[in-house]
């Protein structure tokens, strides 16, 4: 079976054929130019769809939309969206079925990325585990029985903007001291350069001469491996935090595995080997059997392959 | 039908014929007498059971135990629990199966809580609550579908061991800043010791002059409602932790309805007001409708007749 998957952003629409058996065959990206309104990105969004019915070998059975935004409970409406001006309540997931004939379901990225693991991915060898998504901000998705566990009303995972530290630093929402606020990429970076401007002589504050905010969690990451001592502690200390708040999930959900991914993660164990240390230096004893941390490798493919999972297993 | 609900704990064996439409018809209490060892107190379970079965007026379809320590996914045996000395890996459902006839099922005591008011108290109305049990610990229970969420291997639900700074204090594990560390009574008496240390005119300080180990969470709540400024401080401080641990909660499983429990939940609204507002300025936006913190009324019993409904509900 084929399924279409869909990365709408606020910069550039990504869509993919997903086999069910074969992961993804063929990919296809243009810009979103969201600034054109509403209307016209929801064209442009079943040109895409339309696009890829005509590029594939076989008729896809459905559409699944990785979005940003509040995803309603049923998976048919998006609600305020960041990035997408003049989106307000959209019932994208009829409007895309009225436009192509094929059914869609839309869900959050970090969800998409955690089905898409659970499919093709790292996770598939694991019924139940809770993936956290390092990027520009920090995600979460929880697969339980195989599926994504939503909650009550389908927002469920929001692990990034769980707290360590109630008096500590805020990243985009009213929590404080929830993970996003030290691994979110831009924080990352702000911390990095606090700690880095101590350090006149070091070679990453020779190298950005002041312009920290051109830093990258990459940049940190090339320093880590060439040997850079206040570099692995920037990414220690950041893992130290992961490893906190991964205690905090374990203990809610008794789920032992976890999978990291996004651009953060490629870190690895620089930040990976300090969570795991912390983790199990906080976790309760009747926790600590298997449990692990992993790394999701596939990278950005990862929520396009949920997305197109999506699609192929909608029920109607 | 009627199950036998049984709530074993280190100093009492407690025991109640549980109706499913009635709920509690008779209840019994025996000291445990945990210290003549494992046998001995197996034994008396047997008998508490039979002595259940003679006063039925009808058939028991079977038993419920709630214990302490950890339990199987089966909910058949138990590990190390605390305060029964000479245990370790016990088949305790089984023992009491081939020791009466009857089915049996074990659970911790804070999910027979959760499902206790899932079928006869505050939690009826509602398919999917967080239970957080205020007592010499602090315990919780996530009921989902109606049901007990036990995660991937049925320790869900830790969440007194929940951090909200990870920096903080311990309390009975090796998790710092779970709010078991605040509002566990031994804790809270002792953060209430050191406050009103610093009021020497205070009238708790007087009251209990020096010897604040005597002071119970009931002499704070007392004293709140008797108009003690520094009182009613300290349960606004202990309920706002619990307000910042609830977001954990919700930003996780997105369950919406808080139901509390147990002896320091009976200080209220000074406690649970601060709760509800901290967690209101910490939830992120899409989170807050139907967000609610409610107050189970049904005191000790909420357990038995958790465990009476556990033996209930039994699936061979």
């Amino acid at each position: 079976m084929i399924g279409i998957g869909i990365d709408l952003g606020g910069t550039a629409i990504k869509s993919a054929l997903v086999d069910s058996e074969k992961g993804i065959i063929k990919q296809f990206s243009i810009p979103s130019d969201a600034h054109l309104g509403k209307d016209a990105l929801l064209q442009r969004l079943i040109d895409v769809v339309k696009n890829a019915i005509a590029e594939s070998t076989e008729k896809p059975v459905g559409v699944g939309i990785g979005a940003p935004g509040v995803i309603s409970l049923d998976r048919i409406t998006v609600s305020n969206p960041p990035n997408l001006p003049g989106w307000d309540i959209v019932p994208l997931a009829d409007i895309i079925t009225k436009g192509t004939g094929l059914p869609c379901r839309i869900e959050n990225d970090a969800n998409l990325a955690a089905l898409g693991s659970s499919r093709f991915g790292i996770g598939r060898t694991y019924p139940h585990f809770i993936m956290v998504t390092l990027g520009t901000g920090v995600g979460g998705g929880i697969i339980f029985n195989r599926d994504i566990f939503r909650g009550a009303h389908g927002g469920a995972g929001e692990l990034g903007h769980v707290t360590i530290d109630y008096k500590g630093p805020q990243s985009n929402s009213p929590t404080q001291g929830g993970i996003e606020a030290y691994l979110g990429q831009r924080f990352l970076s702000h911390f990095a350069a606090e700690q880095l401007s101590k350090y006149p002589e070091n070679e990453l504050t020779i190298k950005f001469d002041g312009q920290f905010e051109k830093m990258e969690p990459v940049d940190l990451y090339t320093a880590a491996v060439a040997g850079n001592e206040i570099a692995i502690d920037i990414l220690k200390s950041a893992g130290e935090k992961l490893g906190y708040a991964i205690v905090n999930y374990v203990h809610i959900l008794d789920i032992r595995t976890i999978i990291v991914s996004g651009g953060v993660s490629r870190a690895g164990d620089f930040i990976l080997e300090p969570a795991r240390k912390a983790a199990l230096s906080r976790l309760m004893d009747p926790f600590k059997p298997d449990f692990q941390i992993l790394f999701e490798a596939q990278g950005n493919d990862i929520a396009l392959l949920g997305a197109g999972s999506l699609a192929i297993e909608i029920r109607p």
